[in-house]
């Protein structure tokens, strides 16, 4: 896995501040602008973070297929990129994006509407 | 790490529908209520997903400190927890909260106020 960070073109001063788990990820909130919404939760690589940064197009390391993922580039349901933020602790991001369309898999909204474990009540 | 999962008092419904990581813990999200803020990202296990679920204040698993941390137990800035959502995959939380006061151990409001990687101008 290390030979994607080495590959990387991402520059060297944010490589230097990110704290990256065994296979080389940090988590990525990706969150609608203007409304908030916390859309999905995935994960970059180094090469994932410079090419999210660089191209204006949100874009992931897949863990389950092993590559790259241009958000969209299948479904169309894109996320340009409006500002990055990284954490305290350099190993979450932040990604404020503006979503087309659903920005999940099932075709919700958000990744987070369909199971809902604990809503209290409004005070 | 698997005897933390045995131990847990987790709803074995929600517990089934949970996607962990090798050290057996998924990703928290948490959210400022009303405003969307994203306040910060940490780690919970079964069982702090059930003391988070039951007693009302956000519990976490510091893989740091190897033990659970009960939010603003030392800081005094607690998060009284409003909602909770799984997402999709089940490898992600959404812990809507009343954070009181700085989430962030830096002080600052949220985990992402101090690193901007990206500022796209506003259109």
């Amino acid at each position: 896995m290390s030979a994607r960070v080495e590959v990387s073109q991402l520059d060297p001063q944010i490589a230097a501040r990110l704290r990256r788990t065994p296979d080389g990820l940090v988590c990525a909130v990706t969150q609608q602008r203007g409304t908030g919404e916390v859309l999905m939760v995935a994960w970059m690589d180094d090469e994932a973070l410079h090419r999210t940064l660089t191209s204006g197009r949100a874009t992931y390391w897949s863990r389950s297929r092993q590559e790259y993922w241009v958000k969209g580039d299948t479904s169309g349901n894109t996320q340009a990129v409006h500002e990055v933020r990284l954490d305290c602790d350099g190993d979450a991001l932040l990604v404020v994006v503006d979503q087309q369309g659903a920005a999940c898999h099932t075709g919700t909204r958000t990744c987070f509407d369909a199971d809902v474990l604990l809503a209290a009540p409004t005070p």
